[in-house]
């Protein structure tokens, strides 16, 4: 089978190395279109401040950065866009409207009526949404969106809660990687021995983007879940991994071990259809009373960084109340990895090249 | 005013070096005796793993450290005791039957009926119970408690909310500090670039120790306060300073500009006698949106460490429910700061000497 | 006696809120006027993103940040420049030229031949430099510079070694803190659980102003010293104070124990002075295994941060080498506190006002 | 072909656990047998405080851990020994006299005389010590060590250096990790946010190793190498690979360039006999001026953590001397990586099995 022909808008930053060293190895995408701004014409290796561990693919690094222009990405199926919100706004539309298909991390659009926001376990019908899109705007590509890193292990989480259990309220506390605030990002002088106990518009995009990926379709548009969520996002010195401890209430008792098993035994589309970055086990429970930790299970599970960790599922207030703590790679799963996953999803739906 | 004679059970541990640097300029608390166990014969000096910035005073260096018995304390005031809870458990009741009063931050007896646990702030009126005590025990002396180290700031802004506000429910999201554990306590490969959710036992006491301190005296013994409260701990890589996450519930609507007040304007019996280690402003509120912090926000205050500090005083899910942030010291107010000012406050009450 | 009047360049930035914490409570020194660039017409606790744990002396809060001209300090006796260097090469000649006595810690003038490089302890007699500048230039006033602060504690333990011993080699080795690198400065990304061992331009300036301050005023200028030093320069995740490791070699044997002498010893003329910043004991020699350690020892000695600590003093290779370690605080004697001393040196000299 | 079979002597301290890691997929040892002490009878994965983020190999993880006798470990070729060093020095040897090949990481036997103490690509003729160690001990195994993770990253730089220039004096400061102190190792009290220029008995082993492994056999023992060494260690806050700067002396002038050139060009044995853990590189060279940092480079290479990084190479003093950076992971290149290689190599000739 031939790949599919990729382009990435943003590719120096922090989400855009994490995309090149996801592609790099990829079994049906090419990386084949780098577009940037400050840095055109300069050759990756060159124009980026590589900050993985791994080298970047050698393929990868002699290629040319191009101006973030539709005609850069002549030929590719799909535009994947690491791009500032600011820059996303104004650029993404012009690539739909140019036939592509843009995948975006961008908050840009995340909230527009007609675009999705797609966590693939989650939500993948909402992607029936690009239908309307395309009528709406006259766009002949399209524009889905994936959400806030802090959100997508949370409405992984929480969606086989509302599936088996009746969820009434969530309160969440994340202790987040500084890695999510993007390079250069959080001084070291503001997050060495101490933690930050607010990151910027963070708590109002949680609830936000979490309830509209967890609402239904209706017209062209969502109606977001109704749940009632209150949210407070500390920042902690930790490089990779979003951890996030749950207080939630249900209408009805529950008990924990009921809790585990709809957690273990939560599948989706992706697993269904075997996509290569779908993990085979998307919510992994962890029965230590003292995990998941960022350092060492951030990684864990068949592709690496793309499974949520949950551990201490416990009693809360009563027994129609529980605790958890959930763990979820913040650049990949809560990024690039989410946004390829969402790709080869669509691939698989024929609403790709 | 000749000083009181004060002697220090435990010298040599993490508490045992905060309380002698604490009273090494104390006005009215002479430091007399050090008492250990394991360094029993040796010099401070030399007995001590010291690990504070401020050198040992130097009267305090050069004290033998003596037996934990109650002839060693003899003609001793108050018996302060940083005892491992083991430990503690059959040598305090020793010194109290002897005569003594031991203030205690062990967790040993602080749940026994007829034990005050004391935050001086909170509760200054749950000393009566050394009244019944006394009798009881048939002790000459008396048992006093202070709190684990995470409830003290949790019991000091819960106190005004309880008074001015009807709470009803409060979910409590920790971020502690190593320096909690004692020394050598954390293994610096648990927790360096990482959080642990999980401190053995603790979610259990904060809920147990701040609900019998928000009590009220009953007979010889606390009628512990009722509303509902759900804990979750997290380990984290700070020195010292405990952060911790609030959403509170109450049974009335009420504006967050109104818990600023109500918290600005608490003040309490230590403030009113002028206590020496009382801060002059109990709660400490920060206007920023990203304080407080623990290596910027720890030492507020008129007495360094004994303020609680607290920050994002926000609606929470509609205007029935709050979020705040709040941080102690945790082993100045958290532990030896609040022994050394219950004492004071005996001392003023005629309960000591 | 009354105050000498102060002014700040380079108020807001992050040497600049340490002279502001130094400042605050000075015994002889008022801090007049407050100077800066893009916060020009802002009182001063809006204009600067505060870091310090302590809050802002309530008298310098409120001042507002004046433009950086001569005008804006008139009636001022000095001015401490914490400017960064670019903006410094031009501004500060017009302070010097215009009458004031600028005491400067930007590198822009450092290495130019008629201005002091001080280290109070030091080189105070470099400070008759001024004679010539003054003549040669034509200002009324004059211009001092302190070293960058990675020299500050080296050049104050070498001088010593220079005086009673043989010294012909100094190979150093430093791990930095990041507040070394300003504001936003180090990002966090870089650092968290990671060494850099690399500064851009440190290495070469540690070599050029080390020799320059321990070197012999002749004519106009000084005459480096010639003794050969090797530096590599690394940043670790320590948010105050310069450590250096140490091996020196000599062309006579010496016995280790002549060293924790001579250091001991070590005494100048701040000290002779009993200047208000100078440390009582300007060398601190710890003879435990394993200190100095930044975080225990950097605000060691009778003026916090004033002191260089010094421990590990060893044989090196064989008798004619020497192994040590020291510690200096580089935001306190590695920058605002060396210059405040230096121009209360200057004051004492008849060289103010 | 038939793999070895292979038993670990230490299973569960932190150097155990980091065998497990590399012997779970290991193409031609089979980890069959697990010693241990204190938790014999148990299974593995109950046994061990496992501290890795990939999982214990599964058919590891039900092993039982069985009791430190050479009965235990029949059927095996080859022994693994990470016992601590107090326990290795009367066990080993049992070991080495019951017939078994024994590779051990204490530090117990590494002087004895007539034991290669070896770093494969550095001293892989060291293994012909055996030969007289059996005849004069009687022994019909073996026992051969490995270095303290100090000194084998050093050891694999300065060997090239050696062989090529005329190289007469080297100064060693060292960053170390934390995992070097094994588990729980260092107290996270000591060492967040700090630097501790101390690590116990460790500059002397680097001298007292190092001296020998660059050494030349002759007769049943090592003649070391008599190059004068002068080492400063110190722990700093990062998880793993050690970090260390060189100065280097020469009796004649070298090129920087010729220095990259003699590193990039080093191969030994392991590499020519296509070791399975043999880098392919054991020497990678970058040339940018702010690597190797550990967190980015530790596990660099063809064999991840078995490539020592070097960095800076650049011009000392003068033309004589030379500065540069060197890196190499501690529990892997520098434990039990390296132990696995010599294994290797000792298959390759015939002296296992």
């Amino acid at each position: 089978m031939s790949k599919l022909n990729v382009a990435l808008l943003g590719a120096t930053g922090a989400v855009g190395q994490r995309y090149v060293t996801l592609l790099g190895t990829h079994p049906s995408f090419h990386l084949q279109v780098m577009m940037g701004s400050s840095s055109v014409g300069k050759v990756y290796s060159e124009a980026v401040r590589w900050m993985h561990p791994d080298a970047i693919p050698s393929s990868i690094a002699s290629m040319k950065v191009m101006p973030a222009t539709p005609e850069s990405a002549k030929g590719c199926d799909v535009i994947f866009s690491a791009m500032p919100s600011e820059a996303a706004k104004d650029l993404e539309p012009k690539f739909a409207a140019a036939g592509y298909a843009v995948v975006s991390e961008a908050s840009a659009h995340r909230m527009d009526d007609d675009v999705p926001l797609i966590v693939p376990e989650v939500n993948p019908d909402h992607l029936k949404l690009l239908h309307d899109q395309r009528k709406s705007r006259g766009w002949k590509g399209g524009l889905v969106t994936t959400p806030n890193c802090t959100v997508t292990g949370l409405a992984m989480v929480l969606k086989p809660l509302l599936k088996a259990f009746r969820l009434t309220k969530v309160v969440v506390t994340t202790m987040q990687a500084i890695s999510g605030a993007g390079y250069p990002g959080v001084p070291s002088l503001d997050i060495v021995e101490n933690v930050i106990p607010y990151i910027e518009g963070e708590e109002d995009k949680v609830v936000r983007e979490a309830t509209k990926i967890l609402g239904t379709p209706s017209g062209g548009s969502i109606l977001p879940c109704t749940i009632p969520m209150a949210v407070s996002c500390n920042r902690v010195p930790v490089v990779e991994g979003h951890l996030e401890n749950l207080y939630c209430e249900f209408s009805t008792p529950l008990a924990p071990t009921d809790v585990v098993k709809a957690l273990e035994a939560f599948r989706s589309e992706p697993q269904q259809l075997g996509l290569p970055s779908a993990p085979a086990v998307p919510i992994i429970v962890r029965s230590e009373n003292d995990r998941p930790q960022p350092r060492l299970d951030r990684m864990a599970g068949s592709v690496p960084g793309m499974s949520v960790v949950v551990g201490r599922i416990r009693r809360g207030i009563d027994d129609k109340s529980l605790q958890l703590v959930l763990l979820s790679h913040n650049t990949i799963r809560g990024a690039a990895g989410s946004a390829i996953l969402t790709a080869e999803l669509m691939e698989s739906r024929g609403l790709l090249g």
